[in-house]
């Protein structure tokens, strides 16, 4: 069985474990006051071109989501993002729970556009009984979002200047940052998003690490205070080295960015192979994530020899399914695949 | 320099790191729904002698006790601990962050005794005008306590037994249980630990573990839909595995209590060889933390040579400070240590 | 200026007033723990048919809303209700600020279906990663709606039943439940809805008191613990009495339903005047509220006499408002409106 | 029975009552936004002296404690009071719900002192590990407090300046602050509080209004948003102006200080009884609040006439107990439990 369900079904980057065992027994003091980290802190800063950047490593996704979303918010204010925006709909309400509402903009693609932005933000303005109703007051984007779809330099550009102009903060998702820059669709760089947003985050977990998300606070203004806000959510690994080791081992190898050109490709075969068949795309990605439009026998028959997750009901003869590659799939998987078809 | 602040201060047991080397590229689905997680579980099930236990792992302390305490309690109860519980004192607010009231109980070696817990609860049961105040709906207690002390098992059967009468939930932090539990003056077992508490986790981050603490309900009433409060709280890890892996290996191997034991034996050590010197103690310790109360002069000469965490002021001319031993203390750092005084 | 803005506009029933004056200087206790809370509870009992429910007075419906949710939900789950919902759109998040999603299910006229509550039920229960998502736990519906539409019985007893089979509560907003029942156009009595609802709440604020809500649990067994959750979320009024003297009078003395029963008759004037005159409506409402589509000219031109709601941009030359009468509304104002046309 | 259990037991100043009549049918915008509003908060900042304070009413203490500081704080962040301080110890948790930690202080008589805030934030600031602790950011005390006690200018003064130094705010919880300010041991005037304070409220349910505290920013700065607060936590009441009516009364017609005046002198008449008697005082309070320790015979018997509240037990055969005066007891009250003694 041959699994394409997501993109962290295996372990990590060979390479991290070698330095994990490497620096096994070497004593350091906890939470993220190693060298290790801020060796890692110094790499991320140079890679966004961002010196005045603050760094900081959590756990996962989720957990940087609500820290990054509940240290920005005031109590009555909430965060602007597409309806099916992760922390809308698969973290369990965590934002919520944190006690902010999350404001779900439509969207068929997993974008949100500036206009949707601004207008939000107009209407509330221009509500006489404003204070009954929840502020809009960040924007969250994903890139690439959780549909595989990426945002180009311009429609970034647009966003970030209506948040700047409107003064409050835009953070990007970046949990699978690198399978969207390496896309040959993409118009945009590292730099970009480091210039364009407030706060955002290098995923690790679905990039090759074990564990870990890099949070890049490029307005430091708003990192204030933020280690508090990390060990109130749980967030602050006492071993907070494994995350240093990790992130410097990323990049600094260039493993991140050329794993996620690989498994960017690798996708797009499988797109060709389907497209070449005839089928269509529930939406139109150019990243590693690939929601093909099958029918139920082919599935059926597919799920013999593969796994890959159902993305949904389309009619009553056809299912739209996700391919899922990452850092780790390996060609024969693709080869596999596609000779199946 | 030799470094005895924490337990935390180096990786893992080589073991651990091994078995993630020949796991690595396996493919296995995410958030803990892996076999080696259930196996793991098993394993600790059978440790426990509790095979209705329901087990989950999550990534730190802070973490644990948050996402089970929230789980336990309604909007207005708190929690019963000592004052200088970790949840009281060092987890940042997280349970307040969480909605709820921690109950600090006084205590000055860590522990609280059952009759303070039954006292507490009859004066709530007494007042007239109880819903102006927090309802205390659950007992938290560390073990070994933030000051390395341990329970006895009578104590801990009276504790238990309170709180079964008012019907509330005890809870036991296990951060540092091994290290409870393989003191030579510990009349309490892992099974006792299971059939007396109705939720306690074994800790790994602290004992050999890169993180990791696995929350054993042995009331599985309790855990219905623990693992929503898990991944609200940010404490789903996308790659359960790693936690089912380690927790595996701590266990299956023996590492986790021979390790301990030798770490208390060592703390044990150095605690004798303050003691021949006529030191005396800010407790009476007897697991792998040591605060002995020394001379300001000589906390500095030691420190050219050793690392260790302050404790707090004593009078003008001393200190308490802390030495902490752990799974990964070489015999050579104590022998040095020794040798200085 | 005569206006029709809202059904809070004035201060309340004279006869309040006068046993306000009558009972003044009689000392009670505090907190609703007074007689005339007693006998107000059991007054609402016998007009409700449920002389097993439990009754609780809160001062206002954003403080009913929050208080009854956040008692009822586990930290992981959501309450469902239509988009328009109050709670999901003018309380500025006060239920996510309880830690809880409001999950919206799509709505025109301010009604849910009950085939869209059992779908999302199904849907959640199918999901096989639902541990992701926030559990959907009960349902809010408000009766009229803030569309000022109304459930017939069969659709509240299909409601009903979906939440009963699947051991759900659901909740009913009344705020505007006078208006609703005294609609010609509804076949449902107070005691259908104590039989359908485990909580619901006969609104004092919109209808006459001066302010006040007084829910209502026919669930008694919901109610556990109840005035805990009402003093946390500073909803106990200390002179609790107030609210039991208010409550008594609005029901002893039969204002409460003929005076909403006054008031829907006046709007339904108002309603058949623009029928008449060729206007059409936003939604049919049947009960106090109106919100004909307008010329925006006609509009400018009655608000020089009148004022009232906009309630949304229909098109370039046309505007919906709101007229909204209560049990305060003279006749003559509504003469004046009508004459006005 | 006469009662001396509180300062709630009765309704309001007739004089209150009359103007609700005398307003009962005008039609105001709802939410405080009327002008009766507008003329209390012009009314209440010139008894300050505060040309430049914003003002807002809230219905109750409780809910204009919790909302006052959760509208305050950052998530990490919590509150300074004394151990017996209210939002401590008789609000069921409301500021932890709200997500805060409160920081108790030790505290004999329910006052606290510039130097334990002050040792608070050094010990705070000096901590290598800080953010693992909740970090004090700001300061709340009561006027009268609980005990009723009072500071003098100085004592307040210098808690003041401790708060401005740290760039903390000062909240005073004023629900007995007419008591405290005509006690003819207070040097303090509403003036000093105002410009001591950075916010304080007026309170209104003690003190002679059928409800309501008038909350004032004197630093204007940390009002911004405070309605959406407001709103958020369920005490924007609809029909505002009832507060705005009420305060305009207290205050324009010299009631809320005379009134307390007298009420004062009333409870020194008690005191001095009770003193003459040879009775000793749990504290010594110059205020509406009486604390005698009384035999437990003693105690029965005057629970036939009166009753009052169980302070504490103090020994076998003693009880701490309180009497209370407000704004309604009248003189004859008082000469009866004298005369009984």
């Amino acid at each position: 069985m041959i699994k394409f369900d997501s993109d962290y079904l295996e372990g990590c980057f060979p390479e991290i474990l070698r330095k994990l065992e490497e620096t096994n027994l070497v004593q350091t003091p906890g939470y993220g006051e190693d060298d290790y980290c801020e060796h890692a802190k110094e790499v991320i800063r140079k890679e966004c071109g961002a010196p005045q950047a603050e760094v900081h490593f959590l756990v996962g996704g989720t957990q940087a989501n609500t820290t990054v979303i509940a240290s920005l918010l005031r109590p009555y204010q909430g965060v602007l993002c597409a309806v099916s925006g992760h922390i809308n709909v698969h973290e369990t309400g965590a934002v919520e729970h944190s006690g902010h509402k999350v404001l779900g903009l439509p969207s068929g693609d997993g974008k949100i556009a500036a206009a949707q932005i601004s207008s939000a933000l107009r209407n509330h303005a221009a509500d006489a009984s404003r204070e009954h109703v929840v502020q809009p007051a960040m924007v969250y984007i994903s890139f690439s979002t959780e549909l595989g779809t990426i945002y180009s330099l311009s429609e970034l550009k647009e966003i970030s200047s209506v948040c700047r102009e409107a003064g409050i903060p835009l953070f990007i998702d970046g949990a699978r940052i690198g399978y969207a820059l390496m896309s040959p669709a993409c118009d945009v760089t590292l730099k970009d998003i480091a210039s364009l947003a407030d706060v955002f985050y290098l995923g690790g977990t679905k990039q090759g690490a074990l564990f870990g998300e890099a949070v890049v606070f490029t307005n430091p203004a708003l990192a204030k205070d933020f280690r508090y806000n990390i060990k109130q959510n749980g967030g602050m690994l006492a071993k907070g080295r494994l995350l240093g080791i990790q992130f410097s081992t990323l990049f600094e190898e260039g493993l991140y960015f050329s794993a996620a050109k690989k498994a960017v490709e690798q996708a797009l075969r499988i797109r060709k192979a389907f497209e070449k068949r005839g089928f269509k795309f529930l939406v139109d990605s150019p990243t590693n994530q690939q929601f093909p439009i099958l029918p139920n026998d082919m599935v059926k028959r597919l799920r013999e020899k593969f796994s890959f997750e159902d993305w949904g009901y389309v009619d009553e003869t056809h299912t739209a399914v996700r391919f899922c590659t990452s850092w780790a799939t390996p060609d024969s998987s693709v080869d596999a695949l596609i000779s199946n078809l």
